[in-house]
C-alpha cells in the first residue's frame, strides 16, 4: 500500500526535496504532493484567465486556481507534513492544516522551537511536531513500513 | 431567526465590541460567540491541569482547551468573521478559516489593504473581504434582515 | 412542528406572497425564507465592500455576498419551492436546486408546462412539479398537516 | 495520478473535443467523463422502458436514467468544466454546477461575457471563469503538471 | 429533553394510538409523528397536481409528495419503530428501515414471531424486535425516563 | 471505467445470471456482487459460530453476517438493480433499496405491473422501474457506453 | 447557550453527582445526561422483551436497548467527560471515547495517574486529560462562562 | 475483489498470524494491516521528535504518532477484527471498536466466553462475535467467496 503525503507550506529552503530524499533512502512506499511551489508561477495561476487592473483580482483569480489542485490533493491525501519557516506569515499552510483538521486528516506540523507559542493552536490539533526533516522521515518510516 | 456569529482572530484591539455595538444599534438578530479573548486566561487554560516545566505542553494542554470551546462554536456558528491584525501571525485565525471552509462554513476576512498578498489564500475561500467593521456590520444588516 | 419553507427563483412576480397567503389562510405551521428579492439591493449587494470597475467583479462580490444568506437558509430549510418564470434564464435557481439536490432536501417545482422539457433535470431530482400557486399550497398543507 | 474531468453542459458545438484535443496534445494524465452528448439519444434514453403518451414523463423517465450516469460521473470526477452557451436554457448546466457546490467539487466556468451576468451566482461558487477552450486547457496543464 | 419518534409501517390496526396512550399514561417526554395514515388521502396525495391515466404515474406523485413528507419526519426523529402486521406487503415499512440503518438512526421493529425468518435483515440491523405494543412503551420509559 | 452493480433481491429465479450474460453478450465494461444467494448457505452463515436453540437468534447471527458483506458491497457499487418477485416478502430488498436512497446510490427497481402499488414508495426513490431483465441490460448498456 | 455534557463511565461511585453538585454550585449553563446508571436496570433492559436462557444474548439485548439511548445522547452532546476507574474493564468508557473521536466530538477523560499507559490511546484523542472532579468542574467552567 | 481487513487489539499472542495462515491456506482474496505490534517500539515511536521526562507526554507522542497509523488504515478496511485477551485492559481494542461503530465499519469482536458481560457494549455494535481463530477464518472464507 503506497501512502499519499501531501506537503503544505514554506516554499523557500528545499525541505520538500529533502524528505522526498531522505523516504528515497529508505525506500519508504510513498507518493508525495504539493502546490505549486514555482512561486512566480503560482502568483500568476490565474492571469491566462485575462489580466486585471486590481492587485485583489489578481490575487484572487490566483489563489483559486491553486485552490482547484490543493484542495483535491488535500482530500486524497492520508497524511499532511505543514512547513512553517522563521520568515513569512505563510497563512496558507495555517488555512491548510484547519482544512486537514475539519477533514480528519492526519497532520504533522514541523517547524522551530520559536514558533511554539505562536502555533499552539495548530500544533494542538496536530498528531506530531518535528523540529526537522529527519524526524518528518523516521516518523514516515515507522508509520509506513514497522510491523 | 437568530443568526449564530463566530468571531475569530486578533485579540488586542475592541473589534468585536465594535461589530457587536454596531449590530445591537440596527438592533439585528445576532448572537456572537467567540474563543477566550483574555490572552492571560487563555494561555493559562490547562493549568488546572496540573503544572507542566515544559513550555510546548504548557501550550499544548491550554490550545487543547481551548479548542473544546472554539470547535463547538464553529461547528454551531451561520457565519464566521476571521480577523487579521498587523502584528502577531494570527495562525490560529488563519487555521479557523480552514476549519470553516472544510465545513461549508460562509466566513469573512477582515484585513487591511496591506495583507492582501499573503492573505490570497485565505481571501479566495472567504465569501467576503472587509476592510473596516462598519463594512462588516452592513454585511450582517444586508444579510439578516433585508427583505 | 415548524416546517421552514425556502422559496427560491424567480422575483418578477408576486408568487412568494401568493403562497404566504395561501399557507396563511390555511393556517400552516409553515416559515419561509428566500434570498433578497429586491433586484437593485441584490446586485448592489456587495458594493459596500467598495466600488469595481469591471463589472464581472462588481457582480461577483455582490453574489457572494447573497450566497452567505441563501446557503444559510437552504442549509436550515425542510422543503425548497423552486420557481421558473417564462422569460430570463434563472440559472440561480437552477442552481439552488442542485445544491438541494446534493443535501438531499426535498424540492418542488414550480413552472408552466411550456417549460417541461428544458427543466426535465431539474425536475427528475424534484418530488414535485407544480404548474400554479395554490397547487403547492395545497401539497404544503397536505404534507404539514394532514393526519 | 490521473485527473478525472467531467465536461457538463452545452451540447450543440464541439468544445469537449477541442478540450480533449488540447489536452491530449498537451499530454495531460486527464481522462474525461460527460454526459450522454447525443442530443436524440439522450431524450429517448428511457424509452426502452415502455412508451409513454405523457411528454412529462417521457422526459422524466429519461431524465432519470441519464441522472445515474451523471450523479455517479460526477460524484467520481477531481474538476468539472461547465460550459454555457448563448442559446438555450442550459438549466442542467446550472443544476450540475449547484451539485458540485454542494459536493465541495471544484468546477470552472466556461462562458462568454455576454453571460455574467446572469450567472453571477455560478461563477460565486465556482474556482474560475474561462471564456474560451484554451484557457481551460491551459488552466488544466498548470492543475496536473506545474511542480 | 423530549424524544422524537417515528412511527412507520402497517395502517390498519390501531397500533399507533396504543403507543402515543400508553406513553401519555406514563407521562414520557415524548413527540410522535409519521406518514399519512389516512389510506385514501396517501394514495391520493398527488392527485391534485393534476390527473394520470397510468396508475403508475398516480401511484409516482403521490408516493413522492410523500416522501417530501416522510424524509423530513425520519431525518428528524430519535428513534423509529417499524411495525409490520400479517398482511400486505409493507415494503414501505422495510425501505424506511433501511433508511434508518443508513442514516444511523435507532429504530425497534414490532412484528409477531411468525415474521421472524422473512424480517432477519430487518431486525439484524434494529436495537430491539417487540412483539407486542406494551414492550414497546416499557423500552420507551426506560430509554426515555430511567435515570 | 468499469462500473459496479449489485444484484439485490429475489433469489428463486436465474436473473441474475440473464443480466450478467446480456452484459456479457454486449462486452459492456461492469462488474456485479450481490449477497450470498445460496438460500441454504445464506441462513447457515452463522452456524460456524455456535449452534442456537432460538431461531430468532440463529437468523439474527446469519444476517449479521450477511450484513457484513452486503454492507460492504452496496457501499463499494455504482448502481443497484433492487428485484422483486411475485412470491416471499422480500423485505431484505426493500431494505437493501431504504439504503441506497440514504446513501444517494441510484438503483433500478424490476418487477412486474402486478406490484406497482406496493413498491410505489420504493419506485418513487428508483431512478428506473424495469420490468424485464433485458430492459436493465439496455440501460446498463446505455449508461455506461453510450457516447 | 446552554452547553451539552454527556458523562460517560464508571458507575460505581458518585462522581457524576460530584461534577452535576460542582457545576450548579458556579451556576454554568450546562445540562448532563448519561446512560442508565443504575446497574441492575441497565443489565436488565431488555428483559421486557422476553426472558434468554443464554447469557450471552441476554446481555445482547439489554446493550442494544442501552445503545437506543447512549447513542442518540452522545450524538446531541457538545462534551464528554469520560471516566476509568481502578476496578472494572470499563470497555464501554473507551467505546464511547471511540465514537466520540470518529464522530468529532470534544471529550475529558477523567482517570488516575495509574491508568496512563494503558490509556494512552484514548487520552491521545482526548482534549484533556483531569485526573480529579474538580479539574473538570474547572475546565467546564472555563469552557462555557469564560469572556 | 481485494477485502481489507484490519487486526486490533492484543498483542501477546499469535493470532494475528494465525488468521493470516488460516486466509492463506485457503487462499482468500484478503489483505490485512494492523498497528505496529511490536510493544517496544510502538511505545517509543515519538521517541524520535525528542525525549520527555514526563510519562504521560512520552506515551502521548508515541499514542499520536500510532494514531496516524491506525486512523488511516481503520478508515481504509473493510473489515475490523476486534480481539480482547485475558490479560491486560485493552482499552484501545474497545476505542478502535468504538470508532468503527461511528464510522459504520463492519466489525468482528474475538473474545472467550469469559468477557461476554464486560464487552457486551462492544458486541452490541459488532457484525459477529467469535470465539476462536477457525471461526474468523470461516467467517472471511464465507464472506469474500460465497456465492
Amino acid at each position: 500500500m503506497t501512502w499519499n503525503i501531501y506537503l503544505s507550506g514554506e516554499i523557500h529552503t528545499d525541505w520538500r526535496e529533502q524528505i522526498k530524499q531522505g523516504c528515497s533512502e529508505r525506500a519508504l512506499d510513498v507518493s508525495f504532493s504539493s502546490a505549486v511551489t514555482d512561486h512566480e508561477a503560482s502568483d500568476a495561476a490565474g492571469d491566462v484567465l485575462g489580466p486585471e487592473q486590481d492587485n485583489f483580482w489578481r490575487d484572487h483569480k490566483s489563489a483559486k486556481v491553486n485552490a482547484i489542485r490543493t484542495s483535491t490533493l488535500i482530500g486524497r491525501c492520508d497524511i499532511a507534513i505543514v512547513r512553517f519557516g522563521d520568515k513569512y506569515k505563510q497563512w496558507n499552510a495555517a488555512f491548510d492544516a484547519g482544512q486537514c483538521a475539519a477533514l480528519g486528516k492526519p497532520y504533522i506540523t514541523l517547524h522551530d522551537e520559536a514558533l511554539i507559542h505562536p502555533l499552539k493552536e495548530v500544533d494542538a490539533a496536530a498528531l506530531a511536531w518535528a523540529s526537522d526533516v529527519e524526524q518528518v522521515v523516521s516518523i514516515l518510516a515507522y508509520i509506513t513500513s514497522q510491523q
